[in-house]
Formats: C-alpha cells, structure tokens, sequence
C-alpha cells in the first residue's frame, strides 16, 4: 500500500460526519498519546451520535485510568477503522493482521508515518496526536468534558516529556491553557506519569547504577541490565524503557550506552548520542539502525564481547568526527 | 517590621517610573526563579533608561548562563532596593545584614512572605515570581527579546518543574505561549534544568540507594547520605537537593525520608508525605517544622538513633491518622 490519500482536517471533518461505526485503533505498548487519542475522539464520536469502540492490541496499564472509561462494544464489521498514533501498521501488534491493510484513516503526528492506511491526516509539527484530535474536536464543535481534556492532556503531557521537548511550540501551551478550563488534576496525572517509581524499579536501577562504566574520557557511559537483574527484581518489557534516560543525562557523555540482556549471550544495546557523534551510525556498523540521537543494535556473545564490539564502534565514529581522545579506560 | 504596605501591579509600576536607581536582589542558593526574576527585571529597567544592579547572595550556577549577562555596577547608596522572590529576609543570607531591612519593595509568589520589606508586591496565585515580572513588564511597555524571555521562561519552567506542580494555571500556559514567540530554545534550557546529571551526582545516587530501607508495609522509605559519601564523591550543599525526591516517588510510599549527616552525631532529616500523613506534624513532634507535605528536622546522635527517632514519629501519625500497619520491619 503505501501511498495514502492525504487528509486535511476539513476532509477528516467530512469522514468522520459521514460515517456512523468506527473502530479506533491505538498502537501497541500503548503510551498517553495513542490512548489519549484514541479516547478522546470516541468520547466525542459519542457525542455526535455515532457508534464507535476503541481497540488497544494490549492491556491498558492502570496509570491511564483517569480518563479511560468502558469503551462501547460494535460489529467491527460495519465499521470504519480509523487508527491514532500509529506511525506503522506492525506497530498494531497483535491487531495488525486482523487490521493492518483495513486501516481507513490514520490521524498521526509522526513525520516517519509510512502511509499504510487508505487516507492520513498527518500534522508533523504537532507535538502529539492529541494537539491533532483537540483541533479536530472543536473544529466539530464538541463539547468539552473533564474526561476529554484529562484525556487530552495526558496525550500531551506525555509526548513532550511534560512541555520538555523541542516538539513544543506556542500552540502546545496555548492548548494546554486552554485544556486547565476543565478539572484536568495535571499536577496529579504528572504525578502519576513522571514521579511515581516501583520498589522494584528502584532496586533495579541501584543494581544498574551499579554497573555504570565510563569511557573516552568520561565521554561514554555504560550501563547494563542483566538477565539475572531482571528475574530477582522482577521488571521487564516496559518496566525497563526509563532506565535508558540514565545514561543519557550525564553532564559530558556524548554517548550513553544501555545494554539489555535478552537471552543467554543475547544482548539489546540502546545508544543515545550527542553532536558530533551519530548513535544510528555507530549502531548500523553494527547491523542495527535508528535516529541521529537515538538508535539501537541487537547482539550475541558474552556481555564483555558484545560491550567490546560497542565500544569499537564508538571509538571509530569518536575518531572519525573528532569528538576527542579515545584512549579506552 | 513585618508590616509591609501592600502593593498592587499598578503601585509597582508608579514606584518603578518614580525611581532612577535600583538595587536588584536574589535570594541565597539561587534557582531559576529568583535570577530570571531579577535579571528580566534588569534588563526592563535598564530599556526604561535606569541604572540597575543585580546582586545574588552567592556565586551563581553556570548553568544560568543562558539569560545572565554582566549586570552593571551602580552606588548602592543613591539605590532603591528591590527583592524578588526573597520570601524572609534570612533568605538574602549573606546580604541580609547589608539589605535585611532596607528592602523598599519585594516582589514575590510566596504565600509565606514575611513582610519584612517597606512595601510588598504579593501574588500567591502565580506560579512563579517570574510570572509576575512578565505581567509587570508587559504593562510596563517593555520591548521583549531573547534574553528576557529566556530568563523568564527559566524562573517559570523551574518553579513549577516544567508545568508539572499544582501552581500551573491556565495564566502559566498563556505567559509560555508568549515567550515562544522569542528565540528560547526551551528544550535546551529543560535538558539543562532537568536532565543533566554530574557524574558524581550519579555516583552519590548509587551509593544512597543502597542504603534504601523500607518500613511499615513498604508505606515508608528512608534513604541516607553520609559525610563519608559527600566526602567520597565530592558532592555538597545544592548537589543534594534533588534527592529528596527519590524517596517521594515511590509507589506507595507515604512517607519518604532523606537523612543527610551534616556533621560528627549531627543529621538533617527532610521529609515528604502523602495524605492521611502530615510532614509538619511528624517533624514538629522533633523539633522541626515545615509545611503538610514537605517538612525537616534537625536531630543528633548516632544514625541509628537518628533513624529510630523519626521512625517513631512516623509510626505515631501513622496511627493517629490510621494510615495502615505500623509494625516495624
């Protein structure tokens, strides 16, 4: 497929008038946007008199309770599928073979959106899908709702690290302001979303920190989550995603390496770099890929061969942009 | 004194037109807040054609430099004397003596505010004294540019930890909207105020979360901070102060402890609590104080006995407000 008819907000206006059943996609390892999003537009669905049901492909952590309420159950038969924030359609998880080539309308926020659905409404300069849904919901002159904006909101907040990120613009704050109109409690879901750890995340993360290395002079930080690490604490999957921020966030690491133990000599390494150095080149030397800042590379062999194979790697793109002396310690 | 005559917005104004020469002044362990208070209202007053100095109790954080240039040198005798954001005169720390009670106007968002000063700008409702210097600059004319709402961003996004504390109004939101239309390059300015980490911070934080102990069905943790451990990674005063926060942060935690030794037998202890449990009520019964969800105390001997003293305390407001299962583990 891959070539999407592209949507402004007018045609998606006129889609979403026309139609009466919808199903409403969220991708996998659902975060604040995609369910915010996905919520948030079958609230107001409702509103409007249709009928709609919002399919997540995976158990909605409990966090996103403060605006996910029962969703309605339809004949996904008649419905129209319209998915929010899903850049991919692999990304549908366990939903993509039932809807992956079904997908009608994709509302999305990602400039990487690879145009698998029939129509898209893509707005690459909107911090998070829902900027994208609160427009179109005034624009269909919905009526607000503690629920809606707390669902909004959360998207929001969530995208952009709580306003953080350079996604940000004037509109982000300006829909935020608007969105405290409502009794949103955003101290209380930042709460929730940005200051609450488990115990057993904490524990992991002292073991972690435990394991913290440094390299080319202070230049790299390194960092390892074992197998074993994982079976006495206790976290895995999503539990661990925060622990790459660790390394990161050190004052003159240009590269921060987390490496994930994933089977028995099989290792994940997550690579978060700054100018000069590339994380996806020094990973796609490595058989891996990503992003400029951000990329990732999977690995066998001991934990000393892969972090040795790592550390190659950034030592030669270290070199070849002359961030400074790679002495290894 | 603790009777200043209360000023509105258009008596700040009035008083700044009037006078020619201003003294500026921060409060000690300088944050974002109180120098991108002091240095907007500089760079305001200096547009109007007045002479003006800012005078910070102590050295200031390189990582302000993104809105602090020199600030000129005026005849402190000939000034008019302006605090902002100093909520106690004992909060000017090494200037009190100097400026204690010569302050003519101080401008600030505390609630607590002493009134020590000859005239008091209070607005409890802003979220940052930053904000009401941006009111206060608008209405005074002034011309806005990078700097100015790179210091005002700073003040706002650090007192409310980037939009994330219960001071957040639909106003916060509005005032960044507008200082986006400058050159902020906010997200540079959050990495730095918020994910930036000094390696011997992180070494600190290794070392404090091994001595992670939980308490009362895990409704209370307790970390601690040795001298040893200042000693041993060099980490001191203001290096400290984001530790609080693991404690609090924990799921389930009601009551979370740092205890930092400040001398031989000598502890500080900080404390951070949820409802039913009450902060200032627990430190207070040690001699303490402090406010419902964030108090401290003072108390000596060994850590140990340190310990056991606040864990009584604890166990105590746990079972007067029946907050669960006070048997010690």
């Amino acid at each position: 497929m891959e070539n999407s008819i592209n949507f402004t907000i007018k045609d998606t206006i006129k889609f979403i008038k026309k139609h009466n059943n919808y199903v409403i996609l969220t991708h996998a390892s659902p975060d604040g946007d995609t369910l915010g999003a996905g919520y948030a537009l079958y609230y107001g669905l409702k509103q409007l008199g249709k009928s709609a049901e919002v399919i997540c492909p995976e158990v909605i952590p409990s966090k996103y309770g403060y605006f996910l309420c029962e969703t309605d159950h339809i004949n996904r038969k008649d419905a129209v599928v319209i998915a929010v924030d899903v850049a991919d359609k692999r990304l549908l998880g366990a939903l993509e073979q039932e809807f992956g080539n079904e997908v009608d309308l994709c509302i999305d926020h990602h400039i990487s959106n690879v145009r698998y659905a029939k129509a898209l409404y893509l707005d690459a300069d909107a911090s998070a899908t829902c900027e994208m849904i609160y427009e179109l919901l005034c624009a269909l002159k919905i009526k607000f709702n503690d629920t809606i904006a707390k669902a909004l909101y959360t998207g929001i907040s969530t995208d952009t690290g709580c306003f953080k990120y350079s996604c940000v613009t004037a509109k982000t704050h300006i829909i935020a302001a608007n969105l405290y109109a409502y009794n949103i409690e955003a101290d209380v879901i930042n709460k929730v979303m940005f200051d609450t750890k488990s115990k057993k995340l904490l524990t992991l993360e002292r073991m972690v920190l435990d394991t913290a290395e440094y390299h080319f002079d202070d230049k790299c930080m390194m960092i390892s989550i074992t197998a074993d690490m994982q079976n006495k604490t206790g976290c895995s999957g999503t539990d661990l995603e925060g622990l790459v921020n660790i390394s990161r966030s050190v004052e003159g690491v240009l590269a921060g390496v987390t490496i994930k133990q994933t089977g028995d000599n099989a290792y994940k390494a997550s690579l978060r770099t700054y100018a000069p150095l590339n994380a996806s080149h020094i990973c796609q030397t490595l058989g891996g890929g990503g992003h400029k800042n951000a990329a990732g590379v999977s690995l066998s062999g001991s934990l000393e061969e892969v972090k040795s194979k790592i550390l190659s790697a950034i030592k030669q793109n270290m070199e070849e942009t002359n961030a400074g002396s790679t002495t290894a310690q």
